[in-house]
């Protein structure tokens, strides 16, 4: 990962669950071979599979020595929290880490490099400080040029945050792979660059030009691609995230869209003052996310503005439902929207890869008779 | 201006008109007064009203030097390029004002303060270097807080980008400042934040953070006033920079919206390549902008994925057309769209300022009787 092959010491203090350490949980599900260990002192002596039901035997422990003794050679940043800030109580993790020597691997919104205290320690160790969500330093603007190209440009969007936009993005494209289609992956967050070893963070790219910088990551993957999958941020009506969903919606310019649920999510997640992490727990006034059949046709509405666009499927992600109740859920949605639906981690991308694929043209040079 | 009375030259260099020199305009509207040259050598020798009907005699000279004869003290950069950057063709002058000792304010994308051969001349000769497009190091996240405050928030939006959206926030405060109703302008631009000495210009700032940063603006000017107004940017249409727009209307969460538009514009202005000027021709395979109709309709339904807004009145730009013209263009738009419309600059923004505090709720605590 970023450059050479590594043994992860994974940090996701406090928060090694299934909804609150993503970035962990995108690592491991996607690149689990490089993961030496999990640290997570409150959870300290159990398994990743047993946290967070993925990443199998994979040991958490409570501190950087004891994932130094299972072999780890680099720290992975494996939370988010809101507002990308570095929280106190991690800072010692992370002056071990690189007292060590430690790489470190941080998607956080506060770079770690421009950090004095960590960045002297890292010069004096001979470590390296990943900061993956600094943006590139070019300011390019969209034109809607990605609206041009031949391959078939997807994204996922989502009806919340944190609803399985990167995963459903992932799933659709190791479908495609084993149907021998050539399709390309966007990343567009932090753990998409570090599960695809590539792409911009375009939260953290000043808001003129995250249009823009998609449009080129777009045009570049469809020089080799049959299908490019974009990763999708935030939601359309997210309060504080509404603005990367449409940048991304109209700079890459998709003819198809997936859309994502958390199945039995009521309401956005959104901070209560700056800096609060988002919480699973719903509360009163926040807003409610409308029916999925009322989200189809917002997003298509605004992609239309630049480019007309469909909702080809939905990918349902039904964590925490027994199997019984996610197909159950699966099927409701389906019948209420009309549209083939499927929780691809658990179920497999195929309805979604089939859905996308019948919307793909025929290529150019090869018209069909009629 | 930014902490002292000034003398400025505003440099337009190659771009003193009406329709491009967009900083230079909105200086020279609301602060003509510390203005004592503008530079641009293609125009030397005509004075400011000559080339954008604005700004009376000030001279328009050709360099730096003629400008320090003039009396100026400070530099202002009165040009902003797609992109942000600093043409290398102005450093030349950027050099000679600092060598003067002169502070430069600048509102690109491209600090000048991290400039190493500007900050080094800046250093040697006392000048300062006012960035004023670097945004403040915190991170909001908006959540809709901005709906609850007591003011009527009122966000100017647009059919595209230099449209008037700020000149028309800015001539709707000064009409409610006459009819004594205590309103406040919110600049989230480099013209405006010239013009009001403070705000944010929000598409520098990292897109997960433009919606809270308003929101943070908007409840701090509520405080203070009956009337917020907020400064658009972008328009929901425009390819590049959509995402800014949306991101304004759910931070700043209005209850009103001011339409703006150019009248005659036809096509959306986007850049033909990355770091190419907007260009006022129109072009084939530019985007084509909507009856107004289908705008109001849209941002209405835009804001209410966060909070309910209404389009309270349109305000026309009728730059380059006479008189019988702009009444006609007015009438025809208030025909067609069914709401007040009126050319601010021209005809004075009393029709806008109506239209917006008929919207105002009963205050609290006065409720009238029924």
């Amino acid at each position: 990962m970023l450059g050479r092959r590594r043994r992860l010491a994974i940090l996701a203090e406090g928060s090694f669950a299934p909804l609150e350490g993503k970035t962990a949980v995108g690592v491991l599900r996607y690149r689990s071979t490089e993961v030496a260990a999990v640290i997570d002192s409150t959870r300290a002596g159990r398994t990743a599979e047993a946290c967070v039901g993925l990443g199998g035997s994979i040991p958490v422990v409570a501190d950087v020595a004891a994932a130094a003794a299972l072999g780890a050679d680099s720290l992975l940043i494996g939370i988010a929290p809101q507002g990308g800030e570095l929280p106190p109580a991690w800072r010692a993790t992370l002056r071990a880490a690189i007292e060590r020597g430690w790489d470190v691997l941080s998607g956080l919104h506060r770079f770690l490099a421009d950090d004095v205290e960590l960045a002297a320690l890292a010069a004096a160790s001979g470590a390296t400080l990943y900061d993956v969500r600094r943006p590139p330093a070019h300011r390019p603007v969209a034109a809607g040029r990605a609206a041009a190209v031949e391959a078939l440009v997807v994204l996922t969007v989502g009806s919340d945050c944190n609803v399985g936009k990167m995963t459903a993005a992932l799933e659709v494209r190791r479908e495609l792979d084993r149907r021998g289609v050539r399709a390309a992956f966007v990343a567009t967050g932090q753990t998409g660059i570090f599960v695809a070893d590539r792409g911009v963070a375009v939260d953290a790219v000043p808001a003129d030009f995250v249009a823009g910088m998609v449009e080129e990551l777009v045009i570049e993957a469809a020089r080799e691609s049959d299908v490019v999958i974009v990763e999708g941020q935030g939601a359309l009506r997210h309060p504080g995230y509404s603005g990367v969903t449409l940048s991304l919606l109209h700079g890459a310019a998709p003819a198809a869209l997936l859309l994502c649920h958390h199945s039995g999510r009521a309401t956005y997640r959104t901070p209560r003052a700056p800096g609060e992490r988002a919480r699973e727990v719903a509360r009163s006034g926040e807003p409610i996310i409308p029916p999925l059949v009322d989200l189809v046709r917002e997003y298509e509405l605004a992609s239309a503005w630049v480019r007309p666009a469909r909702v080809a499927a939905i990918a349902l992600n039904t964590l925490g439902l027994d199997e019984a109740d996610a197909r159950q859920a699966e099927a409701g949605t389906a019948l209420a929207t009309g549209l083939a639906t499927v929780d691809p981690v658990r179920h497999g991308a195929a309805p979604l890869a089939d859905a996308l694929l019948a919307l793909r043209p025929a290529r150019r040079g090869h018209a069909t008779a009629s």
